[in-house]
C-alpha cells in the first residue's frame, strides 16, 4: 500500500471520513479562488486549522488532496450515471436524466467543479490515469446513448463522439454561472437544455 | 496616461508591435501550462529572452500581460462578431456564422483561450471591468440574435439568456480538444454543431 494511503482502520471510521470530507471541501474553495499551484501547504493547514502532520494523516499530500477533490466530483458523476442506467428508458429519456444529474452536481459543488475543470492537468502518474479513465467511462456512457439512439432510429445520423462533446460542453460550461442560491435551479436549466438537445438530434421529417 | 501604457510612438511601430505580440504568445503558452499565479516574472523574462526592463517596456506588468492575452482573443472574437453583423442574413444564418468564427479562434489560439477561460478572475480593477464589458458585448450579440429569431418566428419561444449560455458552452468548451493539427478542423465541428443547435431551437410543427 502506498505511503499516502490512510490506514483501513481510519477509512472505516465515519468521524474520520467526515473530517476528511470537510478538509476536501475547504481546500476546494481555496484552490478554486487562488489556483492549485499558487496554494501552499501552510495555507491549506491554516484554512483547515490543522498541522502538517494531521493534514498528512487525512490527505497524504497536496496532489492527493487535488485527486480527492476530483474523486468527490467523479464519484457523484458516476453514481448519477449508474442511476440512469438502472432507470432505463429510451436513449433520449436516459440522456435527459443524465443531464439533470450532471447539472445537479455542478450546482451543488461549484468549487470542486471549478478545480476539477481547471486543474486536472496538475494530476500526475497513477492519479492522472485514474482520473482519465473515470472521465472516459462517463464520456463513453454519453457516446453510447447517442449511438444507441442513432441505431434505434430515435436520433438522426449524428457522430456520437462529436455530439457527446456538444452535450458535455453545453452542460459542463454551466459551472461559470450555475451557483447555489443563484437565480436558476439545476432543474430549471436541465429541462430547456434537454429540449434544445433532443430536438437538435431527433430524427425529423426531411 | 497610466504608467503601464507604452508610448504612442512605440505603438505605431510595426516591429515593436510584432515583438509585443510574440511576447504575448510565448507568455500565453507558459500561463496555459503552469497557471498565471504560479508563473513568475523571471520565468517570463527567460521564456521571452528579455530582461525585466525590456519586458516592462513591452507589457508593463504581469497583469498587463494577462490583460493583453485576453485582448488578443477578445479583439478577434469581437471582429468576428462585426463581420457577422455586416454580412446580415436570418438570425439562424448569422448565429451559424458566429459559431464558425468562434470555433476558428478557439482552434487558432489554444493557449490564449485556455488562459482566457481559466485566469480571467485574476484581472483586477479597470482591466477586469474592460474584459467584463467586452465579454458582455459578445454575449449580448448572441442573446440579441436569439431574441430576434424568436420575434420573427424563426425560433420557438426559448429564453434568450439561457439559450445563449447553452450555445456559448457548446462552442467554448471545444477548447479542451479542438487543437491545431488535431483530427478535426474548426469547420468540421462548426457545421454539425450549428445543425444541432438550429434544429434544437427551430420553430417546429407541434
Amino acid at each position: 500500500m502506498p505511503r499516502a494511503d490512510p490506514s483501513d482502520i481510519s477509512r472505516r471510521n465515519p468521524k474520520w471520513q467526515a473530517r476528511r470530507d470537510a478538509i476536501i471541501d475547504t481546500s476546494a474553495r481555496l484552490f478554486a479562488r487562488q489556483g492549485y499551484h499558487a496554494t501552499g501547504i501552510n495555507e491549506l493547514c491554516d484554512a483547515n486549522e490543522l498541522g502538517k502532520g494531521a493534514l498528512y494523516h487525512y490527505i497524504g499530500s497536496k496532489e492527493g488532496l487535488l485527486a480527492a477533490i476530483h474523486d468527490r466530483v467523479m464519484d457523484e458523476v458516476l453514481r448519477g450515471g449508474e442511476r440512469v442506467a438502472e432507470a432505463g428508458g429510451t436513449p433520449s429519456e436516459r440522456l435527459t436524466m443524465l443531464g439533470a444529474e450532471l447539472l445537479d452536481i455542478i450546482h451543488r459543488y461549484p468549487d470542486h467543479v471549478w478545480v476539477f475543470l481547471h486543474e486536472f492537468p496538475a494530476l500526475t502518474g497513477e492519479r492522472a490515469e485514474r482520473f482519465r479513465q473515470r472521465r472516459r467511462q462517463y464520456e463513453r456512457q454519453v457516446e453510447g446513448l447517442l449511438r444507441e439512439g442513432v441505431e434505434s432510429g430515435e436520433f438522426r445520423e449524428v457522430d456520437p463522439w462529436l455530439t457527446a462533446r456538444a452535450w458535455l460542453g453545453m452542460h459542463n460550461y454551466t459551472y461559470l454561472w450555475l451557483k447555489p442560491g443563484g437565480r436558476l435551479s439545476a432543474r430549471a436549466v436541465a429541462q430547456p437544455f434537454a429540449e434544445i438537445f433532443m430536438r437538435g438530434i431527433a430524427q425529423g421529417a426531411e
